[in-house]
């Protein structure tokens, strides 16, 4: 039985990754030693988290006057990062389409009662469970206010946002965990852009951040570990960084880079995939997608639910044991989600399409 | 020609977990996945991480009222946790016996201009580039005092601290990062003691942190990734871990358990080690230990030196080109180190002594 990985993260990698991973696990290209126990000072590793950085840079196209910084806490700790870094006593406002939005809005409140700033809450859909992305009016923000935050793909609710909203000349910040290198951004467009790597780029334990340099602060902050100057002016060696998390994360570049041809053919296959499982839905009067607009559509994961909650969990039942995994919906959504990240095979859309029809033929 | 790996960390792996890690690339014991790529939430994880807490308490006695925690950010994170959670508006004292144990004391102080509470450098060896264990006098201590850091061992300097010192009954809080697992310590003489993982436990990128219940903060902090409590009420699956490196820290618990026997072996493994190379040192007219005491020796980082910086500068180059990795001792010490943690083979100790005698014969 194929085993398809339908986990909205850590999620599947490709499958080279994997194999380069096993083949030089006990010796990476002739240095007698594994990236597991190699110096984060040698010459070996030095390698390759310059050629990590420099393929990710090429992927997106990320401007000289923007920083690439490799570090741990998942975007999580991010969430703590960017106001006690940017807000600098100002207003910072969220905009707030789904759970890990409003995580990183609650976090920066939890800070504010430490470090003076102004968090304020944009806009959000919290009260549709998140079915779509919200607008707002920006003439409502504050010109002066430190930074616009908000989440590129909601990895949750299976929402995304594509073109940026306007704010009114503030400069935006990024949650882009889960669909970095999945959909086209123009790195100019962001103050700061974040990701955990446990999605499109490699395994849990490294996250990326992308920020413009006129952003990092001029004052120490209350620790080393969280400063971002600091990191930047190590080049993520600080402290010891997740060197193992690095190495993959730069063998799923490289992935992009030589066997997809880059960030655009990506996110073309990702609308590929993605388009199968909308038509399928759509065209269904089983299926329904929570999503409210096509617009809001994310590529990357796709909630669905059957007429009820039983046959919802039927279906995860049965899908788990024909090897469709993890693909139980979060509990705020309910039903299903299948997350489809890059390294996600056709083919499991395919056979997915297969399972849902004959389920609906049975179950209907 | 056979590589050792000297490396202060990350450091020699156990061929054992490698060979394990590299066959159970592809696929997790039937799972059709990788770990790499598993869900946090997956019923195989969970063993990984229960199993990887079980060992780790089994192997160091670690009593019921203490939580074991796997973080990320390294000891440095740690270093601004600590005082964050538990200074509780305090004095707290810092045995300053090493460099790392100076950036722990540096963070304190960086963070009380934000947080109040009192960081106080209880005593230092800095004036003689740390070459022994300051002592201070018990009385000295506010017995009302939040803690007493110290570093079990110093990594850069190759001193260690067996014998807990009189701490005027205040808790002790121990930075464990370079013996944990290689000497054996009384987990309820702490109050928390963390390691980060890179020497004896497993991959950059994952830390233990073993806390007593008790000193669990009862207030938020503000960070929900800073904050102990919240990490042990989710039994460090607050966000999501860094799965790989926990799981190859489990398979290193595995093999101090079940290769080795235990860490009382471990431990008698590795000053049968280390002493091979003390004695070596002190029959030796041409190098020379910089440790003052032979009570503060490490037993896993053994710094070295010859008659001359140049001849130390020869010494490091013929070593690596000889297959003895990563042997240049700190700038700040200088000379050479070999870093010998459990995983490091005694053959490769055998070896290096052949190479020092041959060394001596042809350059005294």
């Amino acid at each position: 039985m194929t085993i398809y990985n339908f986990s909205a993260g850590p999620a599947t990698l490709p499958k080279a990754v994997l194999e380069t991973a096993r083949d030089e696990m006990l010796d990476y290209q002739g240095s007698g030693m594994s990236v597991l126990e190699m110096s984060h000072r040698s010459p070996e590793f030095d390698k390759i988290i310059k050629d990590a950085e420099s393929t990710l840079r090429e992927l997106m196209a990320i401007p000289d006057n923007y920083k690439v910084l490799f570090l741990q806490g998942g975007a999580s700790l991010q969430f703590s990062m960017l106001p006690l870094n940017l807000a600098q006593g100002k207003k910072v406002y969220y905009l707030v389409a789904g759970s890990w939005g409003k995580k990183a809005y609650t976090e920066a409140v939890k800070l504010s009662k430490t470090i003076e700033f102004e968090p304020i809450l944009l806009a959000s859909s919290e009260d549709t469970v998140y079915d779509h992305i919200p607008s707002f009016d920006a003439a409502t923000i504050d010109p002066q206010a430190a930074y616009v935050h908000l989440t590129t793909n909601n990895t949750i609710e299976g929402t995304a946002i594509y073109d940026l909203p306007d704010t009114n000349g503030v400069p935006i910040v990024a949650d882009m965990s889960s669909n970095i290198l999945a959909a086209r951004y123009n790195v100019e467009d962001f103050a700061v852009i974040y990701a955990g790597a446990q999605k499109n780029i490699g395994p849990a334990g490294v996250t990326v951040v992308i920020i413009r340099e006129d952003f990092l602060n001029d004052q120490p902050m209350l620790s080393s570990m969280l400063d971002y100057r600091i990191q930047a002016d190590n080049d993520s060696l600080y402290n010891t960084p997740p060197a193992y998390n690095i190495y993959i994360s730069k063998l799923v570049f490289d992935w992009v880079k030589n066997e997809i041809g880059g960030v655009d053919k990506m996110a073309e296959i990702e609308r590929e995939k993605s388009g199968l499982l909308y038509d399928f839905i759509e065209k269904s009067d089983f299926y329904t997608s929570p999503v409210k607009f096509a617009k809001d559509r994310s590529v990357c994961n796709i909630p669905f639910v059957t007429p009820s909650k039983d046959l919802d969990a039927k279906f995860a039942k049965e899908a788990d044991a024909a090897g469709f995994k993890n693909i139980k919906g979060h509990r705020s959504v309910g039903g299903m989600r299948a997350s489809i990240y890059n390294a996600f095979p056709r083919q499991g859309v395919l056979d997915l399409l297969d399972f849902m029809a004959k389920f609906e033929a049975e179950n209907k």
